[in-house]
């Protein structure tokens, strides 16, 4: 039902000062009123005014618990109706006690995203706009975080609706042409739909070329440490997560929890790959079997390879080298704190184009030369992109790739000299395909399936 | 520095919808204003409204959040100073980068408890109403919760500063006697003492009633699960999780972390302790060792002990009973779905007055009665105490011990024919002891490690 008044929590749980029960919907105020007691009831405060005051068990008539009370009456509110905020103790019981108050006062416990989808639906924002509200909480570095403001505000949408408008008037131009064709124009309608497309699909390809930095800042730098057994993986590990602010994440999978660990390495994010089981057994391969680690290394972005200084180069040293093929690697010689046994020069061939760099991890040598590297291999040859528009999203990405496609079909139409009229259905599908980025045209069953990644209260 | 702007993130840590970071002090307006930038000036808003804006990075002067900045003028705040509330978004990132422009803009890191001190030192609660907010925050039941709650509005320190003033009274009274030895009332103040300080011994005494209740709401009822191997402990431990809401907290320990989980039975707050031993080992002696396993037994508040239906006891089993002598001990005879084996009058006799319970974990059986055995153990006897004012806090227990103490010295002196004056010091101890639990009479050092114990940006 929309409009119907929907709350959540929107705080993350746990023991803090402050905690936050949301509610949203025509009877907000009502709702909130009801169970609260304060200096005056909240359907006679202004807009936008913060209340003291205490929400009272309906049973019992007893206090429940000490809370501030915001009210924000619609249009000017995160979703466009009106918004109520209780700010109660972050306690779980505290919180928990708030919010079944306020359902058995009538309110509907939200859908994940449903807050969001409420704003997008009654039109505050638009679903690019959303999207990146999501991405702004799971930021896991600055660049990322920035890369959600700015979709958020909208840079990525007005691109976007730009390109769309000016397809909007080609394929208006060219109906007019078709209209009155006594005007004969065809020559310059060619020429002018070469001219406009040629300016949206450039604009398309220079956002195609954020993307892949886009999507790693969102999702983060899928890493893999590999190397043989007592070679210094979990020291490595170890050491980049002490090293930097390390956020781990349970991530429940299908038969086991895989866990990954996200390190902020200079605003590269690096997302480590089931570092439970490097922690556990100090050895990918020998944990998950060798058919899965090839598919893990294959998924991954990024491959560290570790040596051990003090030993010659085995062949199982030299299969890592080949597993890793093609990809994206940093070689690290370990131990450099032992006496050189490793034959330095089969090393950087086997290395060919690789960064090779030295450490001992456990003497805290190398782990800046290290991060350096892992930063050039990041940031190489783009330079900062500061007012450039990225795209990070998997969604937005694939569906820029579909307007491309169909945008060359159009190329194609025009060389080929098809009638503009044939022309004009590829131009249409391909505003059709942009306005699914900004969600203008887009199905509802989609949008449902969006906001249900979302975080609960949000 | 008194007076000095703190600030700290005052929600939990994770990713949700909403965070908050606080600020108070006299420059919070100042510094909110300066890192701010919405419709108006933040020091132009009324008290007590809410302003939509962005956070501003002071150096690039770039948009660095969308945030919702509440603004409470001294002195109705939570401090008595000037408070500002910045709602950002619920990522890690996001809420660390306000904090950080926070800082930088001028304001101090909150020390844990530094919000909630300010409200003490300014004199908007004592310190047994103080100490009440973080029991709130750390209520682990709904009558835990109602405990601290009733504590935070004041009804312990009414009782206590009730009790003072008559004790000063009397004092007064027997002051007045002594200054004027023409009234020479001696036998009258005897009877006026005793009266008096009898009132005071009697509201100590119901007090101290409900310190093991109030305690156990507090701080939950430690209880361990004990059992030869394969009995079903950690069935046991999974199956009161899930069919409960369970709080895993880490505690970081000395030597190691323990874990413990707390599980709401029928109201009662079961501290598991040890749970991951058992999850582990399935065996708490084999893991931790048999010295530290009794030290463990010693501690615990309720011990369940599990004998396996479908085996002859053993000396193993009788040595458990031994181990657990003296406590309070349900017995749970599991699996009931095998032949029965066991010798349950045996069993009865070794429980002596103990409960005995039959379950079949795995058929999931017999843990509704389980549960009812665990309620009654606890809520024994103890009419629904409504409308009593509980102490669960160790200090003030300890306070209250004390102070009953040293009432009975002044009781002895009474008896003992001693003179008045001599009888006085003991009253006026006892008001000092007193004092010390709303914090009228106590030491700095104390204030200062009481409040480290919350947690940050309360």
């Amino acid at each position: 039902m929309e409009g119907d008044t929907i709350t959540a929590i929107s705080t993350p749980m746990g023991e803090a000062a402050i905690a936050i029960v949301r509610l949203s919907g025509e009877n907000a105020l009502d709702i909130a009123d009801q169970m609260f007691r304060g200096k005056q009831s909240l359907k006679e405060v202004d807009s936008h005014t913060i209340h003291y005051g205490f929400i009272i068990d309906p049973d019992t008539q007893e206090k429940a618990e000490e809370v501030m009370v915001t009210v924000m009456r619609a249009p000017k509110t995160f979703t466009r109706e009106d918004v109520i905020e209780i700010n109660c103790h972050g306690g779980l019981i505290s919180v928990n006690r708030v919010l079944e108050i306020a359902l058995s006062g009538g309110a509907r416990l939200a859908e994940p995203g449903e807050f969001t989808k409420r704003a997008f639906l009654n039109g505050r924002i638009d679903l690019s706009q959303a999207e990146a509200v999501m991405d702004l909480i799971r930021a896991k570095t600055d660049r990322a975080m920035n890369v959600a403001l700015n979709q958020m505000e909208g840079r990525l949408s007005n691109l976007i609706q730009k390109l769309r408008q000016t397809l909007l008037e080609t394929v208006a131009h060219v109906e007019v042409n078709i209209d009155y064709p006594e005007y004969d124009a065809e020559e310059m309608t060619h020429q002018l739909l070469i001219e406009k497309l040629g300016y949206v699909q450039n604009e398309i390809d220079s956002l195609l070329q954020t993307a892949e930095q886009g999507k790693i800042l969102r999702e983060g730098l899928s890493t893999v440490i590999i190397g043989r057994p007592n070679v210094g993986k979990s020291s490595l590990l170890n050491s980049l997560v002490h090293e930097n602010k390390a956020i781990v994440t349970d991530i429940p999978g299908t038969t086991r929890d895989v866990i990954e660990e996200y390190v902020n390495v200079r605003g590269v994010p690096l997302r480590l790959v089931d570092t439970a089981g490097i922690r556990e057994t100090e050895d990918i391969v020998e944990r998950i079997g060798v058919e899965r680690s090839r598919k893990v290394l294959k998924e991954a972005d990024l491959i560290l390879l570790l040596l051990n200084n003090g030993e010659a180069l085995t062949d199982e040293d030299r299969k890592l080298f080949e597993a890793a093929r093609g990809m994206d690697v940093i070689v690290i010689v370990n131990k450099t704190d032992l006496t050189p046994e490793i034959d330095m020069d089969e090393v950087r061939r086997l290395a060919s184009d690789h960064p090779v760099v030295s450490t001992s991890i456990k003497e805290e040598e190398g782990i800046d030369e290290l991060e350096e590297s892992i930063k050039e291999l990041f940031f190489s040859g783009s330079v900062e992109l500061g007012d450039m528009t990225y795209v990070s999203n998997s969604r937005h990405i694939s569906l820029l790739k579909q307007a491309k496609r169909s945008l060359q079909e159009a190329f194609h139409g025009i060389e080929s000299g098809l009638p503009v009229d044939m022309v004009q259905i590829d131009i249409t599908r391909t505003w059709e395909i942009l306005g699914e980025i900004v969600g203008d045209t887009v199905s509802e069953s989609l949008i449902d399936q969006l906001f249900s990644q979302f975080c609960l209260g949000k």
